[in-house]
């Protein structure tokens, strides 16, 4: 790993380890793929849109009987198998067996130009591979999916922002999982209720990071720690995720829902600029909290015992300004509602001028990171920003997002929104293998589109999110009912009235233009929960008169 | 024609007469069909939605050759193929020939229960006809499309209305063609410019009907008398209606256009109820008028020459009430738009409460008769009354409308629309034959949806139409750029970005969408042309939330 600044273990039983360095001057990644299994095996390390080996492009590596190495840039086709890529865009460095590891070096440019080759972004990347056994002659014809397979999701065009220096005073506290036995199950989302440090004034966390324990590195997923806002007393709990709705009412844990600290695999320390840290301590701040840890064990191996979590960083001497996090995007209500069989389903959610007016100081905010978020449809998010209704580059943006990676991600340009700005939050989600309506809601069944945004200097605005306003939604079901001819009854409810509709494309088509044009209900919320004082009802959403012209990809014809 | 109240010539050549009688009180017509052709031919009349004598509905006529009358109730199918009809609905009174007469006399209900009758309504009927030489055995399986055939237009269920008896002090005058040469063409519109009676005091027209000369009844097809309101001086002018855009602007008969007479193929005396009549004469009443007679002249017949007319009946004993004439629909805009190649599509045109409950008096007005109005793709139109958002029975509706065929028709059933009631006139178009958008417009190639009410008292709104506002046309825009990437330029108008749709079935479907949910903007038009004061732009449209039930048709299963 020495000369890389990156790495992620992509199969912990061949070691197959992907490190790599992001050249942002002259837009390149170099990567370095390592494998300890012996010389009569092969292998192929590459990226596709969501981690299938179908429509993916690989590099593979082979020797063959006489122990000469080969070298393969490829693609499969929609059926997985392997085909040659005659446009050769990657430059080799080093492609051979070092004391038993086959080692392969070579750098890449973030766009190839070629359509066969995957055009990395900031957003997230599925680093795919196999690995098989055989000196196959030419990897032309396999198909990968009879191949042992998988994939690792990692921000492989990690920002290059300025790190600030520790300050002097800085000491660290760690939270950790209480040496869990990992069940020997695919999925495992561990609780555990625990405490900071009591800090009897306030301080600064300055930078987190995560603290993974090394044989779990393959199997530890996600983490996050979550502040249990305003609450004296929190049960001690520590085993499996509650389950909606089975959860101890006396250790009502949904208070505990303000992120403090979160990690990704292959995520860096999250380091915050300068100007800004994030408050705990002092009086009247609750010292609970919850660690929530994401193990994923395909595998199912059983005997792991971890003791992974996060270590943050603090200073007892203030900063020019508290952080905050702000939650942007649509509102959790069924109001929402994803049509069945979609492939792509486009959802808005507003901060509006007239929020950013009333909420923001003279010189705005500035964003620094994001979390993008949905529950299981969401497949691309982004958040556009708007001046004048003129648009300005992107906050942020995923167009491969995963819900089973919600990475804080600071982000390459803070971006300083103004008072009277708008951010406009979009999803794109898929629905196609569900045969009934999904709706918004907080039920991991039910879907959320929202951006937590990392900014400072802290404000009262704790929700900018926004919703179909009643009225144009009771419009969009007296169509329904009158031109389509569907029993709508307005005493019934939304959800109800909602599945009445048999989605026809026509359906889709309308519910797409009801939720794209019409007035909105915005929360303009204080973090009292409170509105702001205002007009929040029935209110324009914010519309894009100049739009952001694509980047150049430079290309050529 | 004797003991029967109303007639129509079908065919010239066959003399071809149907006369019938309407029983309201059994709900049944009374129907007496001649004809003067010779023994040796067969005949049959009937009813389909337009005119066709496909999917037509038909009673046939002939003898064998030992000269025994045949008669059968049939159907023709999609190819116009006759078939019998087993299920028989009619009762037959007499099928025989006197003196060189074929005669024919049957009754029938307006709703047979039959699918394959004709389910007779208040609106336009087309009556359909063949004629043949040949006594065939049989009626089934011959393709009338492959005879001599026709059809003509008439309103069939007369409205049963009270008729209150003539003023002893009623007078009348005639507006007639100045002995015109009808040409030999297939549609002629003539245009005559004349003078009312000079009438120094204000008088009531009471009642007015066609005059129409006997040799061409079967040529004239509709009359109307426009008021050239204001006008000081007309020049003269008799000669083919003058198309759009020559018309010598000197003789600008653009202000000739208040209905005061109107007579359609078939129409019955218009007589104004009891309480009203149509104010003429008085000081700076203009006497000019404009005569216009349509001649339908499909075998190209020349040589006739015709003076036709209206005859008006006026008094100059005042009646209580002024009758006014209201426009009601939507307005003359290239904001509404109708898509090409739709079987039906749906135009919606408000007369708000809020606009009702500033013109109307308190006891509301009285609506008698309704001339309902499209130009070329007009197929049904209709004019819905809600109050409170309860529907109530409808002003006027016609399911067979043709744009050829324009009646001023009384109202079996006087409306009262209160103040605060909302009328909603719309439209179903059909632009199968265009490959172009259809706008909202005053050529006779663009299109039109309203209803001219006849009502009592006169109030000062002349004008009750909507049109999508403009802020919701701009959505519907920018929602075609935004997600559907068709290059909208705002600064191009409207028919400009219009044109730019490719009319996908989801396009069709979202203007759909946007023309009947989203706010209006409203012409309530005082009669100097002004707005009444009040919110006229961007208001919520009237929304039916209890409609009204479709007509129990007491067929059973």
């Amino acid at each position: 790993m020495e000369g890389y600044k990156y790495h992620v273990m992509l199969d912990i039983t061949s070691k197959l380890m992907f490190c790599w360095n992001v050249n942002y001057s002259n837009k390149t990644v170099s990567i370095r793929v390592t494998c300890q299994l012996p010389p009569n095996y092969w292998f192929g390390v590459g990226f596709s849109d969501y981690g299938e080996v179908t429509d993916a492009d690989f590099v593979v590596f082979w020797n063959d009987p006489v122990a000469t190495h080969h070298l393969q840039d490829s693609y499969t086709d929609s059926h997985g198998v392997l085909h040659a890529d005659h446009s050769r865009d990657y430059t080799l460095h080093k492609a051979r067996t070092e004391d038993g590891l086959s080692i392969l070096e070579y750098t890449r440019p973030f766009d190839t130009c070629d359509e066969r080759d995957y055009l990395l972004d900031n957003g997230t990347t599925h680093i795919v591979y196999f690995v098989s056994k055989g000196t196959p002659a030419s990897c032309v014809g396999k198909d990968v999916r009879d191949l042992h397979h998988g994939f690792q999701r990692v921000q492989l065009l990690k920002p290059d922002v300025h790190l600030p220096p520790l300050p002097a005073d800085v000491w660290t506290f760690e939270i950790t999982a209480p040496k869990v036995k990992i069940p020997g199950s695919e999925t495992t989302y561990w609780w555990f209720i625990t405490t900071l440090p009591i800090l009897h004034h306030k301080h600064h966390i300055v930078r987190y990071e995560g603290v993974i324990q090394k044989e779990n590195e393959d199997i530890v997923h996600h983490i996050e720690v979550f502040h249990c806002v305003g609450r004296k007393h929190v049960h001690p709990y520590s085993g499996p995720k509650v389950p909606e709705g089975k959860m101890d009412p006396a250790s009502d844990l949904a208070s505990c829902r303000n992120v403090i600290g979160a990690w990704a695999m292959g995520a860096e320390p999250i380091i915050y600029p300068e100007e800004a840290g994030s408050p705990i301590g002092g009086e009247g701040f609750s010292p609970f909290i919850l660690l929530e840890v994401h193990y994923h064990n395909p595998h199912l191996r059983t005997g792991h015992v971890d003791s992974s979590g996060i270590r943050f960083y603090v200073s007892p001497t203030l900063r020019q300004y508290d952080m905050g996090i702000m939650e942007l995007g649509l509102e959790y209500t069924d109001k929402m509602a994803i049509p069945p069989e979609q492939s792509r389903f486009l959802l808005s959610g507003y901060c509006i001028a007239e929020c950013t007016q009333t909420a923001f100081p003279r010189d705005g905010i500035n964003i620094f990171a994001s979390q993008l978020h949905t529950h299981l449809t969401g497949k691309r998010v982004w958040t556009k920003h708007v001046r004048n209704g003129r648009e300005l580059p992107e906050v942020n943006r995923d167009n491969h997002y995963s819900p089973h990676f919600q990475e804080v991600r600071v982000l390459r340009h803070v971006a300083n929104i103004l008072p009277g700005d708008a951010l406009i939050t979009e999803c794109e989600d898929s629905t196609l293998s569900r045969s009934n309506v999904t709706y918004g809601g907080f039920s991991i069944r039910e879907e959320m589109c929202v951006n937590y945004i990392h900014y400072y200097p802290k404000v009262d605005l704790e929700v900018c999110k926004s919703s179909i306003s009643d009225n144009a939604l009771q419009n969009f079901f007296y169509f329904m009912n009158r031109i389509e001819d569907i029993p709508i009854s307005p005493d019934k409810g939304i959800k109800h009235n909602y599945g009445l509709i048999p989605w026809l494309p026509e359906h889709v088509s309308i519910l797409n233009y009801a939720y794209q044009t019409s007035p909105i209900s915005m929360q303009c919320n204080q973090s009292n929960g409170q509105r702001f004082p205002g007009t929040w009802e029935g209110v324009p959403l914010t519309k894009i008169e100049e739009p952001l012209l694509p980047e150049d990809r430079k290309c050529g014809i």
